[in-house]
């Protein structure tokens, strides 16, 4: 598993040099350390606004020992004439304004913001409130869930990583709607996630003693993850209206998301045409486990790791389909497959810098 | 608030004698926590069958200075003869064999379990996999949601207390079954729990290190809270069977149920319908809150205390229900409920000994 | 225990209006949920800086239908015309300004801050880097540490409540320092605490993201307790200098202070001794708790109360004393004891509202 | 860093087979975690006496899909001729009662337990209140603390891996001691834990609602690391008896301790010393981050690392220096050190399958 090839790419170089703008919230701090055990990585150049001239693991000491750059400011343009992949972990509605062309033309871009994950501007202007900065350049950019878009994902050099519960309920429910096994409108997701989720930022609602030891719903009905998964899954099946009901919950733990899935089967559909459905989609997926009958996915096995777990039932007495994703927000949820999408782009081995497993407990 | 009086009762006495068997689980303490305080309580059995003979301020020294009393044996019998009220706090499937008609006229029981919980007696003993052990006592027992059923709870002398999924579930449902405002069997209960729930069992699920940081489901579609539900809401309008889907997780906290509903609402029925229901059931219910429109329920702001908050909205874009219940499991879900109906017996201001408030952060 | 009666007074009203200044912060809000219980409490007003206008149960959700009050302004002159008692729960540095002798005329203090617990006004503005507001009202207070002071309390309108770590500290050092048990200088305190002690500011270092599953010392050698106790310990033998070192840690729980103390004990001290000293001071104080040997104290069996408990053994091997004290911070540590105080001052059963046993698990 | 050559060796083999007895505890299943990144491991034997027969993966789910092995018998002589290296994590005094000199022949031995930790066998015999089962082979044993005894652990076949608080407490001391700073009867440690060090037996203390929000002393005078403690720093000057005390608490949290270290300096002796004593021994030490002054270790920053982190003072007022060790108890406390061990012993780069940076938040 230690040697690896470099199998097509940008100039023939196998080392490359890669820029995290946002690279002091949790995401791009993420992503950080996934990078520097990077067999490929030659040098990380780290961005943040906040804290630029200041030394990386002055402001995150895990990194002490490892890393001594020095924050940069959060220069785009800079960045991505020094590097070969530019990771961008930005609040959203930035991004759009300052990539420019000669930027992805210079260096694969991989956003991990909201800007060029929708086809459909006037959704993403609607729910976002605001308005696009750049469609031109959206058209290029590929949605970067690898397990469902890898092959346009190799020839894209501008990335809309996809959000943490969009990557959790796209992949739970992606085999039933592309192989029509329920009933579409009928979908409802329940999604649960760990705090850091929510950032860095300085907010009340953040704070240790308002979460911690409680639970509650949040973003009901108006969640901006909500037309990102109804848009995937209508293009799955070539349909352009998939309306599902999508409500998130904050959890009292660091990290992790729990989609729960509830649907109405289609008349005649069984639980073997469900697994087979799965099976279909992913079990040569290496970072997707189909966990077996009578096991549920639990966030505590995946966290830390690129896996997202996947488990499901049929309701006999309700004759509903109830199904399970497990991942972690910070990694399949947004840095690791950040990576994975870098990896595919560059033609490394997929699970190049994401062979971890989670440790536990942790 | 601080003046109660004693309006009707068994031979016009104030004070009275409780009993708790099982003082020594979860419930079991939270229910001599509650009891200790109230004014019309002059002494408090404590009956345990794995510490009798231990001081219970040894056991639970939260206790110290508080309570002096040595746990006895978890004898109903010696029990009942001594008390005017005995609590049950113990494991599914002995309080049908052991409480007789000689105890139930010696005094009142109000059961923490599910043994008489169940009018159709076949529905009980399919999920619970058991033979019940006294039917014929079975059909005095009244069901003792005290919100709903609070008539009946008044002349009863043998009270099957709700499980906590139940109280949250049914107290967020009950409005719109019995006005017939959702197609009943669309109804899916998305529940989560702390551990707490669990008791106080020695199971490796139960350790530290096994529950936190970490979110998991379980039951899934065979969780024994389900019948009763059902059976509940389906007494509501009269109509025996209403199947629901009803998923519960385990949340890394102490205490707290957060249930999330989903329902079809009726062709023609809009929000104000559904506010006017809710006001119409519970507006002068001293520990149900209905939340403003905008506001939803967490879990931090019902813990220690017996309210259950409720807030629900339409999504619009789907017709769908969505709807939350949050209450503390150990207290509107167990201990505090089963003090609310020994006041709504014993004729005391339902208040008695429930008037606090949450503590927060805590 | 349902009977209080009002033994002395100011102008023999019995039942009293009271204010709370900063009643929005962690500890303010604890005063509130303690005061609507009190029996003695007619009306309590609310004042909050950053809250003027709004009603109270919207930021606090668990006070629905509890209290109905709008908070006012943090108007000290204004409230303390209207109030029998006014609280200051407020950042260190201003009630010293604000207060004023027409106040302390008009109705008794309670302040939770720093500013009117120092004697020696030199310590407190070296440590503290301010000028004192009012070095003369300063001479009127009294330090408000109930089991230590309660003579000089019943007699004072100004009271200084004191510091969390301190009660914590203090009640454990307090009898061996006066019964000249160890080497005053060997004294170590090794404090623990949960976050809620950081207060509701929307700090980097309050995230939960930051301070969950971690465990970090901070302001080691320089925290402002430090000369808080050395001082209060130094009057208990008429010697101005106790030099202790004291190292507060910050532990990933809401609730909660322990202290591990340690000091070498005088030739010929034993374990009897110091038994005969703890219970010299305490043996009748009905919030302090002197566990058995072999008992430990635990923070999860006061939280939510006013009691401290205290435990200790002797090392032979090191002959050194190992003593631990636990309580609530926002309790016994802020809000508790200024309940205390007042019915102190006031005249009432010591008890009043703080009769709550901690609940468990919580 | 991703080419590693073998410098030295059994018989020339480059690749290795190890095996895992106790696999499926926490500190066993971190070995696992660990053992399947090395790049010279070519297989993982895993035994459990618990769940021989089992496939480790539904154990532990987080291994699907990356290790496929099946649990064997706790068999160690079976195993012993297997495997190059043999890792033995099991209860206290069970390992010296079942390695031989033929296994210790046939393979290197580290041993996570402490039956082969101690020189002076009637310590052990007095603290773990058992009869060693080998005191010829404990002759042959060697403390496998890598930075203080490397030379010796290099040319070892049986390594006594240290216990978790003892290296977070050796490390932070041993400078302190070998250049004679402190009065080294004076020191004191209070130790911090997390719950995974308690291990996976399903034990009343261990359950979450027992532990949560929660903090306690335990192991006051008595726990077993102290002697351990105590041995290790007199071998570092040749004195047979330093006299310590040791303190441990609880702390919620999965992973990670903190020691807080006290101790009387020496006259004349300032914090230049004490910087240079610490450089003298740590500063090349790649697992040993010395933090620069006004930084103190912080336990989140070394969980899932192999770090330890250390800081530390001298307190002007009370002449003491105060010091602190963080380390994640699984790892450097635990597994990683025992892979350190290995590397060492088969003289492979110290660092391998220890690369991990800690991931924050997690």
């Amino acid at each position: 598993m230690n040697i690896y090839t470099y199998k097509r790419g940008f100039g023939g170089q196998f080392m490359i040099t890669v820029g995290v703008i946002g690279a002091t919230g949790y995401a791009g701090s993420e992503l950080v350390r996934l990078l520097i055990n990077h067999p490929n990585v030659k040098k990380i150049l780290v961005g943040s606004k906040s804290y630029a001239g200041e030394k990386y693991s002055d402001i995150y000491p895990n990194f002490n020992k490892k890393l001594e750059e020095v924050c940069l400011d959060a220069d785009l343009s800079g960045m991505s004439e020094k590097c070969d992949v530019l990771f961008l972990s930005l609040p959203h509605g930035i991004s759009s304004h300052q990539v420019t062309q000669k930027m992805v033309d210079e260096c694969v871009i991989i956003d991990l913001g909201a800007d060029f994950r929708f086809k459909n501007l006037a959704t993403y202007e609607s729910w976002y409130k605001t308005k696009h900065g750049n469609p031109s350049l959206n058209e290029q950019a590929v949605y970067g869930l690898c397990e469902i878009n890898r092959q346009n994902i190799k020839n894209s050099r501008l990335i809309a990583n996809p959000g943490c519960y969009t990557t959790a309920s796209i992949l739970a429910a992606y085999p039933l709607i592309s192989e029509n096994l329920i009933e579409n409108n009928s979908l409802i997701i329940d999604a649960k996630s760990g705090v850091s989720g929510a950032g860095r930022g300085q907010k009340l609602t953040s704070l240790y003693c308002e979460v911690n030891e409680s639970l509650k719903p949040y973003g009901v009905t108006n969640h901006r993850h909500t037309p990102e998964i109804e848009e995937q899954l209508g293009l799955a099946i070539d349909k352009e209206i998939i309306t599902i009901s999508f409500t998130p919950h904050l959890v009292p733990m660091n990290r992790g998301i729990l989609t729960t899935l509830y649907a109405t089967v289609k008349e005649g559909v069984d639980l073997k045409q469900i697994e087979n459905a799965y099976n279909k989609h992913y079990k040569d997926e290496q970072f997707i486990r189909l966990l077996k009958q009578g096991q549920l996915p639990e966030t505590r096995f995946v966290k830390g790791s690129n896996f997202t777990d996947l488990g499901f039932t049929i309701d006999e007495r309700s004759r509903r389909f109830i199904g399970f994703s497990a991942l972690d927000n910070l990694v399949k949820g947004a840095a690791g497959q950040a990576v994975q999408n870098m990896n595919i782009v560059f033609g490394y081995e997929e699970e190049l810098a994401l062979e971890t497993v989670s440790p536990f407990p942790i």
